[in-house]
């Protein structure tokens, strides 16, 4: 499948021409995904769902090591369970599926597809958590949830797609208010270490919150079209939820108390973020840590002799690398040239490629192209002997270079304001804006009315002060990212 | 989760008592499993679903050796793509969920749940196949499906269960059929290797074949009260579903051929095979390759100066056994005294339990309990030095004493029988049998009606000859066997 002789020669569309097209063209041209036959759901192609199994991965190593385990509940959600957390249930009963017939017969209960799992959680910790020496509990669930969507669009925001939630439960709200910030600090970690997206960790406005939250906390990312992509979410509950589903502890002094509960999500939109926070007019631009393919190899030969030659060079290589630990292909299709297999590979984001012809067996050399750097200076010949090391080393500093410029990127079309909200709005039109914020509910919904934009967040890392906010000049000691979002 | 203070004391039911209740008692003693809200649906608890990530793990790597590529097809399928495969659609239709509501809306367009994939996939086979250069085409999912079962029981047969299927094309029939043999091949490795559970390869009669398969073959296991389980399918679907869905492929001379299609699953049933193979009356006994858990190891001290010798040796070891690559745990519950804690773990089949005093401190060695050998028998002192590749063997060792018990298990209770039908009528009561069968579907009703028992496979390996079917006293080539069955 990945790679498969399949091979479309339409063009992408320039980012400048049409950016939502070039995203989809991306996304097609690249095999990563295909619109499925029910509206706004799809279908992960094999070459898509690698690089969600790297995400996995690298996440769930981290809730490993803090302590998580995972666990899996049910799909299908009592209709009354979802209704028990009024806020929850406003939010999320225009977008829920619902199952009626059931073997042929009309279903007495009705079911409701989780759109997200509080509701059946909460229940289950009901059940278990009976004294305090059974929290902290530290659950987590990789899984599929359905939200009847309007607007779709793939990897970011589908009827159906893949995430992880994290649901836990403690003894006071300070314990849950730690483990809330810590499990952003792991997304924010990932973000910017494995898939190399500049993250700014940030609480949401009120009226941004997590139906039924306390307080929302998210990452935000800067895409390549300058939107903003909420790319990672975790909730601290309070005990909405808890005195919703009755999840109560005995203290140490017998007394009963409700838990303090959160909750934390990061979902296969992050795909959409990888894609479009690095991808340029070639198509994609893999960060080598999540990379499916990190180094392909092409043959170059004209005729058998050629390509005996080349091959054992080619076959020894592969297995250096793939000894090393390196995610590597060899192209053997037939029928294409070189060329084309240059585009075709650099299209997929593929960070290295190594050509092999006869003059480099000869010279025991090979050509080493770098996708991060286009043309001529992007491409080098390297001796055989320390190739492997070469690589390696490549690779890591690709992955530092595309984190370098999106950071650049971001942070050149973020711009600071204060007190001028007609500047403000030029800004949002295309950047970040970063300016005083009150964070009210009419003065947001004004902003959203004027603008088609809401507050990202208020990023925890901000310097002490005061101000007056961006709309309705009252005072602010708090500063918030405004941008269009995703 | 695992291990919690959460701890019930009562006792499990004795298999020779009630073998149903045992095997419930001891998924919720061992906090596998529990039962989910919406009936028949089952939560997987920390413990039961960390042994099916290993599950996963040792069948994911076997399926990527094989050269399949996982991908993700929607959880909905539109109602009438499941129609288009008659005997498929035939066989599952009473056996579905639907959604008929979504977004607060009645659909024009019924969503089924996906009981398994074949419909979605062979749609999406159809888009992706144009040339012979295509194929083979050789896709895995890890999903959940849901169908609408009247007789639940956790991990056997539940409304919603996790599972892979594998779905794949083929130019020939030969080498659908390779494929498929392959995979029932991958299936038997995991069992019998990894899981220590002796199955047999064999083939299904044509009334059990999957609904819509040309030819249908699984891997069964017999359990501890010497019932059948189907632990996997593997299903070479001839070219039915490719004519349903129109997967066609242009050959070398440029003809448009369909495709050969199979498919192959294995699901959390696994798990309660694993459970009814090796459980016992104390409860689960874990296969070392796949246990959760490996090694746990009990602190026995009696005051803080104790204690604080015991642990220091105690964490010496723990991370001597982690660096080696084990799964050990520490069991640092307090108010628990070390008898409770080593019930406790036997109860939870951890293979080896290491029980550090303070005279063991003195001594420089470790009592060692090994699962599978009960009472003092099972016991040794091992010295210090030397002990973490004691341990090492200590998994091997009772990773093939499961196996082999299984085995002892399995073949004291298979009998042969030969034109005796009230004789192979008492066996089946309480065992397998084995005998002449013509394969026919009048023979098999009867046979079903009579005996509550259908056949079970005709197994891949078995003599070449001749004989009287059991029932109707045709001529009969192949022998099959017979047994009551989950």
């Amino acid at each position: 499948m990945i790679g498969s002789k399949n091979v479309s020669s339409q063009a992408i569309t320039a980012r400048s021409e049409d950016y939502s097209r070039w995203y989809t063209d991306v996304i097609q041209r690249a095999e990563l995904a295909d619109y499925a036959p029910v509206r706004g759901c799809m279908i992960i192609k094999p070459y898509g769902y690698a690089l969600w199994e790297h995400i996995q991965q690298q996440l769930d190593r981290r809730f490993k090591d803090t302590g998580h385990e995972n666990a899996y509940f049910p799909l299908f959600i009592p209709e009354e369970f979802i209704m028990k957390e009024k806020d929850n249930f406003e939010g999320f009963s225009p977008e829920l599926a619902v199952v009626t017939i059931g073997g042929g017969e009309v279903l007495e209960q009705r079911l409701v597809v989780r759109p997200t799992s509080e509701a059946i959680i909460g229940h289950s910790f009901s059940n278990w958590i009976h004294s305090y020496r059974d929290l902290p509990l530290l659950i987590n669930q990789w899984a599929n949830v359905v939200r009847w969507e309007m607007r779709t669009r793939l990897f970011l925001r589908t009827m159906e797609f893949l995430w992880q939630e994290g649901h836990t439960a403690h003894a006071t709200h300070d314990e849950a208010e730690e483990e809330t910030l810590k499990m952003l600090g792991v997304y924010a970690d990932f973000a910017i270490n494995e898939a190399a997206i500049p993250v700014i960790q940030g609480r949401k406005s009120n009226q941004e919150r997590f139906a039924g939250a306390l307080r929302t906390y998210s990452i935000e990312a800067m895409m390549g079209d300058k939107k903003a992509l909420q790319s990672g979410t975790s909730h601290n509950l309070g005990q909405g939820f808890a005195k919703a589903f009755d999840i109560k502890y005995s203290d140490r002094g017998n007394q009963l108390q409700h838990c303090w509960t959160t909750s934390w999500g990061l979902s296969t939109r992050m795909i959409g973020g990888i894609i479009m926070t690095h991808g340029d007019d070639q198509g994609l631009r893999m960060p080598p840590r999540l990379a499916p393919i990190q180094v392909i190899i092409v043959p170059i030969y004209k005729n058998d002799d050629e390509k005996s030659k080349v091959m054992e060079a080619v076959d020894a290589l592969f297995a250096e690398l793939k000894g090393a630990g390196l995610r590597v292909r060899v192209d053997v299709r037939e029928d294409l040239t070189p060329g084309f297999k240059f585009n075709d590979w650099e299209m997929r984001g593929v960070p290295v490629r190594v050509e092999i012809g006869p003059k480099d067996v000869q010279n025991n050399a090979a050509a080493v192209a770098r996708r991060d750097v286009p043309g001529k200076a992007g491409k080098q010949f390297v001796p055989r002997e320390g190739l492997v090391e070469r690589i390696k080393a490549l690779l890591v500093e690709i992955q530092a270079n595309l984190l370098a410029q999106a950071t650049a990127f971001r942070d050149a079309n973020i711009h600071p304001i204060e007190n001028d909200y007609a500047r403000f709005r030029e800004i949002i039109k295309d950047g970040w804006a970063y300016t005083w914020f009150c964070g009210g509910a009419e003065c947001e919904a004004k902003i959203k009315e004027d603008n088609q934009a809401v507050s990202r967040c208020f990023p925890l890392d901000q310097e002490k002060g005061e101000g007056k906010c961006i709309h309705c000049g009252a005072p602010a000691t708090e500063r918030a990212y405004f941008a269009k979002a995703y």
